[in-house]
């Protein structure tokens, strides 16, 4: 039994708070989490109040058609409900387009988001990868020539690098795709690249006239609502019906459900959430320079340092409380930093220092 | 595209509240559900209170090893962690099996839970039943004896019909399968079944001693969550191993996390909830003998009447703000109905009364 699993590894999540706690000792609250760029200013105050509101109704599955939160997205979008697929984060929508199209290969960049090739194998496919860690799309092009791909990821901004793509010349790049293959953009980040730069921005509903793109986005990152597992696809209404087919019913919990809508009514607190980020990272890029240290330009809410002995110092920062991600896995010396708050983004620059002199 | 999807068909979920409040008119206070077995008597208190403390912390994603839920479980069940597995309800625990079998061929009931066959068809299984509605294991060993399928489907006792086997003959069943066809046991109303009757429990350790059986629960019905989407499987390790190679990161939310950890403490609100149930159960049997409707005795929260016309009963209960299932889509003239709470139950015996005579 289970022969057809061997090659499967198992994802490796950031490390919670919980478990820190459990192996250092330390405090929850003198721990530092800025390993899984989750928002560090919270949920937004709506949902929580709403949360706490329905929290009496758990016992109740949630309205299983998603009506209110899919109205509260078709408007923010200008699109129709039936263009949307709501899965538990953005992963899963990746999930059901992977089963659904069952690719034989799948095309990605060297370094990026790592569901795309957990799911990928999951499902049978062989993984093709560009030589270049970032993105470039000459490569994704030569690549897919030679081996037609039935889907190709595009994670617009990328994570864990952080850098992003034009708008213009990822258009430019479907037009050249032949229909058969389908293109997925993950937009986990959009809010942040197309706050800082409007060549960035993908809008969601101007993938509706391909008929092979799926745009993917979440509630977790500026939606501050990581742990609730909120995401959706946007895609032309053939690609929509057939992803429902794979949708486990009441795929999102009651008050995941309320949380999101919710948060949709909230823009003021998402906005001024990304101001802050892109102000704080700021800060990083000037640590970085000061201390001579390369750095990713980043469209996200993290940044890349490059720092000598990265694991080492990953550990080191972790007995202090300050969790990080580590890129030693994809073969960097480098930290991945979630842009924390003021003051805990100045209790890792002063730690950090310290270690690094 | 999406060619392997055409003989697909989309789950149909009962009718939520807010569909009802937007097609009838119908104020919310005023819709009795008794369509999707869900616990009447609410979310667990202490489930309700961590809630309410946890909700400023959606932005986190939950300790993904589930460590503190697992111990729970561990101890109720007097088994070990690496026993265990989370799932988004037992569904997701349903469809890792299926999806790391990818069996060729499975086994069921007739009429039985409908994930089993919809998942099972999303890998390409052909679908096998029994030519009984209700559990018959003669009829599963011949059927298994000839087709040798992959997996055995167990829904002990079984949604949505209500009649449940005995534990002993289940077990005598087991012993006569071959190690290379995975069984499951889908524990999800065993609660109510092992307080009914203790011959019908089927303790979860007892399965780990086998080689190739999957047991699984939840914490919708009996622990009152149904919205949170939070169920388990036991099994030995190999098989939660393989599992969990299947596992999306953070499946299941941080507030669902949370409500589980404090619903298994909260044990006494458990026991009395199905007190309850039983108590207004017989209310219904009563009813059923008095109108001359036949029933199916049921080791669940929910019980089967047999009534002519079961549609248009349904819809004209509908058009009074009452939910139940149809079991029409079945090849039943009968509805399936949640037991209520006392004043619920009461209010459905009135009107169904008028609408059947």
């Amino acid at each position: 039994m289970f022969e057809n699993l061997a090659d499967l590894k198992i994802y490796e999540a950031g490390k919670p708070i919980e478990l820190v706690v459990r192996e250092y000792g330390i405090e929850p609250k003198d721990i530092i989490k800025l390993a899984s760029n989750e928002n560090p200013y919270g949920p937004p105050p709506k949902a929580i109040q709403a949360v706490k509101q329905t929290a009496n109704l758990m016992h109740r599955y949630p309205d299983d058609s998603f009506y209110e939160l899919k109205e509260g997205l078709a408007k923010k979008f200008d699109i129709k409900d039936s263009n949307i697929i709501i899965g538990a984060g953005s992963d899963q929508v990746l999930e059901f387009a992977i089963h659904a199209v069952m690719p034989k290969k799948v095309l990605m960049a060297r370094i990026t988001f790592a569901m795309y090739e957990i799911y990928s194998k999951q499902f049978g496919a062989k993984i093709l990868k560009t030589p270049s860690s970032m993105h470039n799309l000459d490569e994704f092009y030569e690549i897919y020539k030679q081996e037609k791909p039935e889907i190709i990821f595009l994670c617009i901004p990328n994570n864990p690098l952080g850098e992003c793509l034009d708008a213009k010349d990822v258009y430019e790049f479907i037009e050249k795709i032949d229909e058969e293959t389908l293109i997925i953009i993950d937009g986990a980040y959009q809010e942040f690249a197309s706050f800082k730069d409007k060549n960035k921005e993908i809008k969601p509903k101007d993938v509706l006239k391909y008929q092979n793109v799926l745009y993917t986005g979440t509630f977790s990152k500026a939606y501050g609502l990581g742990g609730m597992r909120v995401g959706y696809g946007i895609a032309n209404e053939f690609i929509i019906k057939n992803l429902h087919k794979l949708r486990p019913p009441f795929n999102i919990t009651t008050l995941s459900l309320k949380a999101a809508i919710e948060a949709l009514k909230d823009e003021e607190f998402v906005k001024i959430g990304i101001e802050k980020n892109f102000e704080e990272m700021k800060k990083y890029e000037k640590f970085a320079k000061e201390h001579n240290l390369k750095y990713i330009e980043s469209y996200t809410n993290f940044i890349v340092l490059y720092i000598k002995n990265s694991t080492l110092i990953a550990q080191n920062l972790l007995k202090k409380g300050i969790i990080v991600r580590d890129m030693a896995s994809y073969g960097f010396d480098a930290l991945r930093i979630t842009i924390g708050k003021k003051e805990e983004n100045e209790k890792l620059f002063t730690i950090l220092k310290g270690l690094i002199n």
